[in-house]
């Protein structure tokens, strides 16, 4: 499963020349449900693990996120909020440079929306076959503004009280809540770690927030993903993946494939998952948009990736 | 009555500082009804005139639109189309520097779609007291893409066909296409009137849409408006009306005000509308946003116009 606690509706703009001053028109437009967890719930079912993805949604923006996740037959438990849901546009030149992205921050959700959040969440992991044990969920994107530490906790040990494992990828300060909450695994790049322990340092970031989180992976571009557990001297180092040369292509989206595979292979060996999850990572970095892997790619790059195991 | 065809859901977001390229976050949000004739239906209301939005609405963005315009209490005719309205976002920096703009091109309407919208403006001008002769439909903005000179030619041909008068302020080709069709006034700027018929002489191009249009008034910025009629020699100047120093505001919005006061003015002498108009347009560059003057600052603007008369 995975939560998306601050969902979009993410549009995409064609445009010629983008001027900062001036006005421009859009050539071609695409728009589709957004939001990490929505791009792992994607992915995941790539992979073959049943995926959910649980969302608070609202307003008009929030209708047309449900229909695409319905039009694209992935499972989905909608929790209706006040709030619209938020949008974000990127606009992407025909020469192919950078988009420009602008994100807006989205709704807050009152107490008893974020309690509602929670309580069905719980619910259907509950609910889960074979039993919520072989459940991992997974937190993901930014969480909605004003949401505190306490509500953090709340919802990782919530989650964990059902028996269910919690991954999380969020962004700010919510990271580090999180993993001193005791989430089992948190997916933070080298910025996000860095920001988040005030190290630049990744074995003492890592061994920061393995404090209380029970593993750590740090993803690092082109240069692969580390694991991390706790050891006897702060962080230990499961595993490092990466592949020779690094792909081109649409970043956006690798690293909520890279926490699909993580999430899609639970009960695999580390440098096993570590591997998958960096293939998983390419392969949508190949793609145009976020949220899509092509099995084909995945079990080529999968081939070439070396992975170091701890001495 | 105005006439919007290709209507918007106007978005702005405030940002720190936008770069090309770059993800930036959006801090404060506003939403509103826009197209030209939305804007000018609501000048015309300050200006106290009774005036109805016409517009084609479709999707979840023609909702917000539909109700934002009730909100506003603007009279309204919505005509539904399967395609959905399209949005438009302005992104403003903090700095107080031009904002950027992205406009959607909106949906086409087909052959059905286009009659119903002319036949729904139709009936409600024959409707109109104390005689469809008494009402100005100004057709304002972008026309659906897609749109002919046939289907140009027969907007302006069968609302003129009721007895009322048919102001025009759209862009591109379509703006010589409704002066060919003879409408009542058109209202190109500058820079418009030269695209349209291809000379950067005013007097010249004016001269060349008289040849069917019976008035054309061309602004031009800080530099005032001039008012045309057909005359001996082509185009005959009947007033030039300018504020001695321009107003600094938002420039967005200032043409709409300005067809708004040549609407809502049709009965008073040509130099009377014009300083009107000129006073309208700078009340509007006071505003923050665009489809609203102060009554309070057009009449002390007008109090400042110097209007220039044919000799």
């Amino acid at each position: 499963m995975t939560l998306t606690p601050n969902p979009a509706w993410d549009l995409t703009y064609q445009v010629d020349h983008l001027t900062i001053g001036q006005s421009v028109r859009v050539h071609a437009r695409s728009a589709r449900a957004g939001g990490k967890g929505v791009n792992v719930a994607r992915v995941a079912r790539t992979l073959g693990a049943r995926s959910t993805a649980v969302l608070p949604l609202g307003g008009a923006l929030g209708g047309l996120v449900a229909d695409d996740l319905l039009e694209d037959r992935l499972p989905s438990l909608i929790v209706p909020v006040a709030g619209p849901t938020r949008q974000s546009v990127a606009m992407v030149p025909r020469d192919g440079a950078h988009p420009t992205v602008v994100n807006e921050p989205g709704p807050e959700l009152d107490d008893a929306e974020w309690a509602d959040l929670i309580a069905a969440t719980v619910r259907t992991v509950g609910e889960a076959a074979p039993a919520p044990s072989h459940v991992v969920v997974a937190v993901c994107g930014s969480l909605p503004p004003g949401t505190t530490k306490d509500r953090t906790t709340d919802l990782v040990r919530s989650l964990q009280a059902t028996g269910a494992q919690v991954y999380v990828d969020v962004s700010g300060p919510a990271l580090g809540w999180a993993a001193e909450a005791g989430a089992d695994l948190v997916k933070p790049n080298r910025s996000e770690l860095a920001e988040a322990t005030g190290t630049d340092d990744m074995v003492r970031g890592a061994a920061e927030l393995l404090q209380h989180a029970r593993s750590v992976v740090v993803t690092d571009g082109e240069r692969g993903m580390h694991a991390f557990v706790a050891g006897p001297q702060g962080a230990r180092l499961l595993a490092h993946a990466r592949l020779p040369e690094p792909v081109v292509g649409n970043p956006t989206g690798a690293g909520d494939a890279a926490m699909a595979a993580l999430a899609a292979s639970g009960a695999a060996p580390w440098p096993r998952r570590l591997a998958l999850a960096v293939a998983t990572s390419a392969a949508a970095v190949l793609q145009p948009v976020a949220g899509a892997a092509d099995p084909q790619h995945i079990e080529t790059l999968l081939a070439r990736v070396s992975t170091t195991t701890e001495k």
